[in-house]
C-alpha cells in the first residue's frame, strides 16, 4: 500500500473536539506520513525567542484523519514505525506559570536554550544541551482522538489521548484509543526531539517532525478501552490523566486490574495483590492541567485485550 | 575482611529515633551479612493469616549499627552486594485502611495470598502467584539512619530513609544516606521477593532476607546531602518523600537540579531544563503514609557529587 503524506499545511487543530472536520479520510490498515510542526508552532528560533505565557493555540496536532469503519465502541490501533526529527534543532523553554518548580526562587523564566542536532549522518544523532551531547529519541507529545462529550484544548490530556507527554509513544510502539466519535478523527502533532518522563520544566527539545504511522480499526473489541493504551516491546501499559498524581494512579491501576482480571483466573483483589508484584507505575509529565501516568505490566503476563 | 553476620535476634527497632543504642559497632568499610524478618514478624505463614490493620509494629529494621567515625555533615555510603530470600514463601496481604484503591468496591480485605518460592536451585528463582510465574528480584523495603530531630515509625519515609519502599534498593547498588547522628545508626528490614513500582495494594511479596553490604563513612563530602540518594548500574537517582506525589516530585527534582549544577557550568535555570530532558521522575510506592518519588539521571552527565 502507497504511504500517503499529510501536512500540517492540510490541516491542524488546537482543540479535539467531538465534532471535527476530517482534513483527509483513510482506509482502515492505511500507512500515513504525518507532518508535524513544533508545539511552539515555529515562533522560537533562537535563545532570544521567549514565551511570556503558555500561547492560546499551543500543540498543534496535524489532522483531524477519519479512519473509514470506525464507529464508537471500536479501538484504533496506531502502530508508530518511526518519529523522525524534521528540522535542525529542537528548543526548550521555561514560561512563567507552568512547569514543576513554577515559582521557585532559582528559575528564570521566560528562558529559551536551543538544542541543535549533530551527527545525523551517523545511526546515532544527538542534540546539545550548553555543551551536554543527549541522544536524539523522539517523542510525540499530543496525540489523540475526537473525545466523547466535553471538547479538550491540545494541552490537556485526557480519556481522548491529547497531550500525554508520554515518552513510550515513540517509534516501535503501538498506541490505542477508543473510538468515540464516527472516524475516529486521529490527530498528533507537539513531538520532542527529547524529553525526560516528567517533563519538569513543561517542555522537552520540542520540534518538528515526520511521524510514520499505520492505522487500523479494531471492531467489536473484547474490552471496552476506555484511555489510551500503549503496547511496548515488553510491556502494555494503562496510561491516565487526572487533576492530581494520586488520582492518575489510581485510574491507571484500575485499568490495569481489569485487563489482569480478564485474562487471568483473578478476582479484583488478586489482579490488584498482584499488580503490586510485576511492572509498576511511571509517571508520565507532572506539568500539564491535568498530569499522566501509566502502570505497566510486562507482556508475558498478558497478552492483547483486544 | 571478615564478613560480620548481624541478625534480628541481636536486635531491631520500630522506630527511626534521634538517639538510638547500637546493636553493634563496625569500622568504616565493614562487610556485614544482616539478617531481616518479614515485615509482618512472620505472623502471616498462610493464607488464614489475615491482617485486620496495619500492625502497630510493622517493618522491624535490624539494627542499629554504629559506623565508628560518622559524625553528623558526614555521608554513610551502603553498598548492597546482594539481598537473598531466607525462606520459602513470601506473602502479600490487603488490609483496611491501606492501599493505592483502598475503599473501592472491588477490593476483598483483608486477603492474604501465599507466593511460594521455586527454582532456588536454578540462577532463576521465581515465586509463584495464582499460577503465574514472578522472577524473584528482592528489594529492601526499609532503611535509613536515625533522624535529625523527629522521630518516624518504620512505616514512614523521610530524609533519613525508613520506608522507601523502592525497588532499586537492591543488590548490585548503593546507597548514600546523610549522617544526622553520630554512628549514622543504621538499620534495614521490610524486604520483599518481588514488588511493583508503587506497590499498590500496601505490600510486595513481603519476605525475610540475609542482606550483604559494605558501609563506608564518607567524611567531609562535597555536597551537603540531605536525602538518600541512589547510585545504579546506569543512573543516580535523587529519593524524596512527601504528602503528595507533587511535593516529592518537586523535592526530587530540585535535588537533582543541585547536583547538576554542582556538576556542569549549569545555573539552576538550566540544570531544570536539562532534567527535563533525559532520565526522569520514577514512582517508588504510593502507598505509605508519605510517598516516595525519584529522580533519575544517566551516569554519563553526573559522576559521583562527593
Amino acid at each position: 500500500m502507497t504511504r500517503q503524506t499529510i501536512t500540517h499545511e492540510d490541516g491542524a487543530i488546537y482543540e479535539f473536539h467531538p465534532t471535527l472536520e476530517p482534513i483527509a479520510t483513510v482506509e482502515s490498515g492505511a500507512k500515513l506520513t504525518i507532518e508535524t510542526r513544533d508545539s511552539l508552532d515555529g515562533a522560537v528560533q533562537s535563545e532570544s525567542d521567549r514565551m511570556d505565557s503558555v500561547p492560546e493555540e499551543v500543540n498543534a496536532a496535524t489532522g483531524p484523519i477519519a479512519v473509514e469503519g470506525a464507529k464508537p465502541g471500536d479501538v484504533l490501533c496506531v502502530e508508530i514505525e518511526s518519529v523522525r526529527v524534521a528540522e535542525p534543532h529542537g528548543r526548550v523553554v521555561t514560561i512563567d506559570g507552568f512547569g514543576l518548580l513554577d515559582g521557585h526562587e532559582g528559575i528564570d523564566s521566560p528562558r529559551t536554550r536551543m538544542t541543535p542536532i549533530e551527527g545525523e549522518e551517523t545511526d546515532e544523532p544527538y542534540l546539545t544541551f550548553e555543551g551536554c551531547e543527549i541522544p536524539v529519541e523522539p517523542v510525540i507529545g499530543t496525540i489523540g482522538v475526537a473525545p466523547k462529550s466535553d471538547p479538550y484544548t491540545t494541552l490537556v490530556p485526557h480519556d481522548h489521548g491529547g497531550n500525554l507527554d508520554t515518552t513510550d509513544i515513540t517509534g516501535g510502539n503501538t498506541v490505542y484509543f477508543p473510538v468515540f466519535q464516527e472516524g475516529a478523527m486521529l490527530a498528533m502533532g507537539d513531538s520532542k526531539a527529547a524529553m525526560a518522563d516528567g517533563e519538569m520544566c513543561g517542555t522537552g527539545a520540542e520540534i518538528a517532525t515526520d511521524i510514520d504511522v499505520t492505522v487500523e480499526v479494531i471492531e467489536d473489541p473484547a474490552i471496552e478501552l476506555e484511555r489510551p493504551l500503549i503496547r511496548t516491546d515488553d510491556a502494555w501499559k494503562t496510561v491516565a490523566s487526572a487533576e492530581t498524581l494520586e488520582k492518575a494512579c489510581q485510574i491507571a491501576n484500575r485499568d490495569l486490574i481489569e485487563l489482569l482480571s480478564a485474562e487471568h483466573s483473578f478476582d479484583f483483589t488478586d489482579a490488584y495483590m498482584f499488580s503490586s508484584l510485576v511492572g509498576g507505575l511511571e509517571i508520565s509529565q507532572v506539568v500539564d492541567p491535568l498530569v499522566t501516568v501509566r502502570n505497566a505490566v510486562p507482556k508475558a503476563y498478558l497478552s492483547s485485550p483486544f
